[in-house]
Formats: C-alpha cells, structure tokens, sequence
C-alpha cells in the first residue's frame, strides 16, 4: 500500500539524541503540525476543538530498517537485552511507522499546535485522529518493562548563566527533556554528552543521577 | 511511502455492518492475527507476553477514499452531521490507517489471539506495537460526541431457541455486538436489519431500544 504524507511536524529536534522515549513525558515540549497544500483545508479539522488529544501516525523517516530484523535492544534495558521488534516501540521496525499522543493546544488555519511531542523536526505525518479516551485510555493496562521506567528521572543542574541563553518560553521543555534523561542507556561514565535543542546544542555530564549543564553552544545554521 | 502488511487477522466480521464503533467495546469478541511467512518468527514478538494490550495500525482495506473528500457523517451523530476526517476515526480517510487497541489472550507460533476486536475478516496488519499505560493512557482526555455515545445500548432480546444456533463459545460476542447496536444511525424505525457473524445472519428488530431477534439464516458457504 503506498502512503503519503498529509502533514508535516516541526519541532525543536534536528537530531535524535534527546527525544524523549515516549509522547507526553516531556509536556512542555511543542511541535506545530503544518497541512501539505492538499490537506489545508478547515473542513478537514472540523470539530477537532472538541478533543483534547490526537494520535499522530507518522514515518520514522530517520530510522532505516534493515530487512530481516526480528529483534531490537531497548536502550533503557542498557542496550544488551534483545526485545521483539512487535514488543517494542522502537523506530527500527518494518513499516517504519510511529505513534504518538500528543494534546492539542491551539488549532489555526492549516497548522495546530500540540504539546507533548517526541518527533524529529520535519517528520512526515500520515494520518491525525482523535484520542478517544472510553476506547483508548486502559490505565490498568500491564506495560512490561517500559512501566517500570517511567520513574526514571535525573535531578538537573542547569547554572542560570547558561540557562538564560535559551529563549524563556523553551527553558522548561529543554529542562523537562534533561531530566528525563537523554543519555542512550543508563550506564554511569564520565562523558560529556551533547543535546542539540532547536539552535543550541546543550553540553552536560551526569554523576550518580545528577545532570549538570556545562557549556552551550549557538549553532551557527541555527 | 510503500507499506506492506505484516500480518493479517481473521474475525467473525465478513462485513461491515455490525463491527463494534472502537476497539474494547465487546470485550467477547475474537480476532487471530496471523504472521506473514517472514515474520512468522518467535524472535518478532519475544516479551510481548510482558504486556496485556497491544495496538494495531492496520489497512481500511474495505473502505475506498475519494480522494479530496474532507468530512465525513458519523453515523452515531444520525448520519447528517459533517466533521472533519481528522476529527473523525471514520474508516473513509487519506491513507486508509486504522488504529485500534486490542487485549492479548494467547500467544502462539505465528499467531496471536486478541479479543475486543472491531476489524473486519481478512483486514491486512501494518504494525503492531505494545500498548504502555503511562504514555497511551489518558483519562482524562476530552472525547467530545464519541465519548457521549459510550453509555448508548440497547436491551437485547435473543430467544433461545435461536440463541442456541449459535456456537456457545460465540454467543456473548454476538450478544455483546446486538447490544452495542450495530445499526448504522439511532434512528427510530420498524426495520428488518441483518448482521452477519461467522456464518450467520442475524435478523432482528429495534423498538424503544428492545433489539428483538427475529430469525438466524445459516450462509451456505459457512
């Protein structure tokens, strides 16, 4: 079946290196979703304003998947731990397609703005459709794993000179996407890890589960 | 983008009338998905019996979308009120995704057994991927006209001289789809309608929000 995409997102991630691993964990973080000409159209969005959430379906456009893949290994199972591709939400995967539930925040012509986002910037989206919560929402649902980290969290160091560098109405998301932890596994080290954040790539390092920013560059593309 | 199924489900729906309106409706009902032949491997869903929900993106394959077309009539809002298809979880859409949650209950070589199906027999599987409470549940949520539909159902009256034509193992599935009402809008009328399950039609009556089944045809090519 050939798809095409009726949107794009555009959010504040150029790169992957930071994204939080599931929708709405970093709620401060927005995206814009923009209609392809064909799909600019109000009649199309007619009634959204009455949902809080949509699911986004869109395309890993950034993840290749190698054909023959079964398995993938969760970076928060430290990477060793092989897990179905089906039992995973992982974007190496056959069909390449991703969900999210983002929650709509503002709804204008040809864009809506949502928050909670966990997309690469100019993602390709496929299909928007309303979060139905008496068909969608099992809170007692079993999560495996996945639960279990959903505690996980860093205590974020972020020394006001650094911080006022970024724009004020993004410093929560940026402080929101630390304290998740954007590190590819949990493993303690003494690296210095870099997250590029809309124009800035952020520098920190992390001892005993405490995040501390020490530089900031501007990106010159930026 | 080409998309391919990797995998397809059977169910009691050959058609569409009758199909639950979202997934969980009618706990009872079944569905088999069946791998292809390349991904029927035990590798593709290894620690998927960790999780309890899994949800499905999976092909309208029965629903042809007029391209340009932008609403679409909710049948439980009487049929004549327009929303926009990306407010809509109508199966008439760009891209003909459909997306539903559904409950583990077996897991087999090549072969998972669901139940809380709302897809149609035969309906080509896309992805696959585990449902995680703490970020696909949401409460909360706004549901908007859907959400004010959940409570309407109908009383069901199904004599047991009839009932008994049906397998035992099915008869609270198709119990369960009579009393979700599987008419097409809520309006008042003295109809016959007819429901095909399995290898039945089912032929019945609504009046005062009694459905009364009337008679079971057995199809001959059951």
């Amino acid at each position: 079946m050939e798809i095409k995409p009726i949107a794009y997102i555009h959010t504040d991630f150029c790169e992957k290196f930071g994204i939080p691993r599931q929708s709405g964990r970093v709620p401060d973080l927005i995206g814009e979703i923009v209609f392809t000409p064909e799909f600019n159209n109000p009649e199309a969005i007619r009634g959204l304003e009455e949902f809080s959430h949509v699911w986004l379906i869109f395309g890993f456009s950034e993840a290749e998947y190698k054909e023959g893949t079964m398995t993938v290994r969760p970076p928060r199972l430290g990477g060793n731990t092989r897990m179905g591709v089906f039992a995973s939400r992982s974007p190496y995967r056959p069909n390449s397609l991703g969900l999210s539930c983002v929650k709509i925040e503002k709804i204008e012509q040809g864009k809506i703005t949502v928050s909670g986002v966990d997309i690469l910037d100019k993602t390709p989206i496929y299909d928007i459709k309303p979060y139905i919560p008496y068909s969608d929402s099992i809170p007692n649902a079993l999560g495996s794993f996945a639960e279990e980290m959903k505690c996980h969290s860093l205590e974020v160091n972020f020394p006001q000179e650094l911080l006022q560098i970024i724009p004020e109405e993004k410093q929560k998301a940026v402080i929101g996407c630390l304290r998740d932890d954007p590190r590819p596994t949990y493993q303690e080290d003494d690296r210095e890890y870099s997250m590029a954040f809309s124009e800035f790539d952020i520098h920190f390092t992390v001892e005993n589960k405490k995040l501390t920013v020490i530089s900031i560059d501007k990106k010159s593309n930026g």
